[in-house]
């Protein structure tokens, strides 16, 4: 017999997926009509390694180096002060919605990829994809996806799922590998996203956001827009995936515990962890219930 | 032979639609991924019936005659006035995107509908859908919906295209009906849409449009948004159709020019009709390249 979940150990969190999937398309009282099978998957730390800090920031903050080596005047500014000074603190904001960190990162972002268009985006993403490596595990971030969710993400689909991933992190920047590694259409990918303007046959990035940071509450706000519904599955492994994990039917939430193989940790997943007891959301501990973690 | 396309007479409109699809699916010079193979179709005149006013006027209009009803202080402002004194022309001045009259209708669906959940809003549509009938044609609005292009987007899925809806028109009116009408889920219908905001499990809509209107330019930069591709096949029938007929590899113009099954008209389509013939988009005219209009 096929494993679906084959790099699942057995035990109460893949039973509890399998029980869910299970019931989901089994003729009965839990029986989901398949239009209301949608999925939703964090990115960072969920899909792949989120330490010591999510890939994208290496991706923008190998560019924004570039820029404050051509512009030295921007040195003296947030966030390319706390980038030169080395300054996670000053990052770890994004998370827990700082303001003034969310300002100074959300202005960098409106400067840096002002009036690009999303060949141009895409090509400097694709050019980092291809070169850079993740620092303390020393392999290129794509090869640094999880198994076991890779396998859930073929299970949900191969149930009648329609799996979306929503990440705080950059929607265009997931859409570049999301068809070839998630195996996810880019219209399925949900994220922070700047607004584009169209013009002359063309479309360009503008500086502001449309519709707001997908984290915590914007998580579900993003769902609603893209897809009209509320999840029925969601997974994440976050304090900024729990509104997401409310609302949706079935949470998964993966306990970062495995520092052999990757890292523990559970700073910025305390709240969830407790969410988690209190509301039942199934807890993916990566030491015990994962017999791999990146595939062979 | 089974004919995908029996409601479309031979000729040239027919020919070139199947020609284009054969090449994109067919190994070859013009063979187009599967990934790429995006198709945006707008609704008013393009799905359904538009005449002698796109069917969500016919909604929004009964909701407002309402709440004018209730409270009789708007009856002095815009567009209650207008509503009121059955002025056409004002509310045709949101095709062209007269700043006056959009303001004033985004004010009145902003007061409208702010703080409504999905559930109240869906209710709302499905109680006018199933008792409102098209004025002049005296038949549920769901029965005006073109046959011919009930088999085009059949047929396009049938070729591997991911078929979406792309209308100036309410995004969650549409998505009220869009499963079961258009085969199209949810998430496959981009439309003017409200912000809504979560909070204690529950998604409430505010008072501001998120991303602009989907008219003009607003079409491809809502394609781009929600799809991350600009789309392979487009079809369209009027001028707000232009930005994304001319984003679209193919075009598709619907010519109203059938006064006896439908209507004849070509205001507000005048630049499109100008544009097919410079940019060589296909055009159908009802008449002449539909066999049936809405189907037995």
């Amino acid at each position: 017999m096929t494993d679906d979940l084959a790099s699942w150990n057995d035990g109460p969190a893949k039973q509890s997926i399998v029980d869910f999937v299970t019931a989901t398309v089994t003729p009965g009282p839990d029986f989901v009509d398949v239009a209301d099978r949608i999925a939703t998957f964090d990115n960072d730390g969920t899909l792949w390694v989120e330490r010591p800090l999510p890939p994208q920031f290496d991706f923008v903050f190998r560019r924004w180096a570039a820029d404050v080596a051509k512009d030295p005047s921007l040195a003296d500014q947030q966030p390319y002060k706390a980038l030169a000074a080395d300054d996670h603190q000053f990052f770890a904001g994004l998370a827990t919605q700082d303001p003034e960190v969310v300002g100074a990162l959300l202005s960098a972002f409106g400067r840096t990829w002002l009036g690009t268009t999303p060949d141009e985006f895409d090509a400097e993403v694709r050019k980092w994809l291809a070169t850079a490596t993740q620092p303390t595990l020393g392999r290129p971030y794509l090869e640094l996806i999880y198994q076991p969710m890779r396998e859930l993400l073929a299970y949900l689909r191969a149930n009648g799922f329609r799996v979306f991933v929503c990440s705080g992190g950059g929607r265009d920047f997931m859409r570049v590998f999301a068809e070839e590694t998630w195996g996810i259409y880019k219209e399925n990918v949900i994220g922070t996203a700047a607004e584009y303007t169209y013009s002359d046959g063309r479309i360009v990035r503008g500086k502001h956001m449309l519709g707001g940071l997908d984290l915590g509450p914007g998580k579900p706000e993003h769902i609603f827009a893209q897809t009209g519904r509320f999840p029925l599955f969601a997974a994440g492994n976050g304090d900024v995936d729990i509104e997401m994990l409310s609302a949706a039917e079935f949470g998964l939430l993966v306990n970062h515990d495995d520092d052999t193989r990757e890292f523990a940790y559970t700073d910025g997943a305390e709240a969830s962890l407790a969410k988690a007891a209190e509301l039942g959301w199934t807890v993916a501990n990566m030491r015990d219930d994962w017999s791999d973690v990146f595939g062979s």
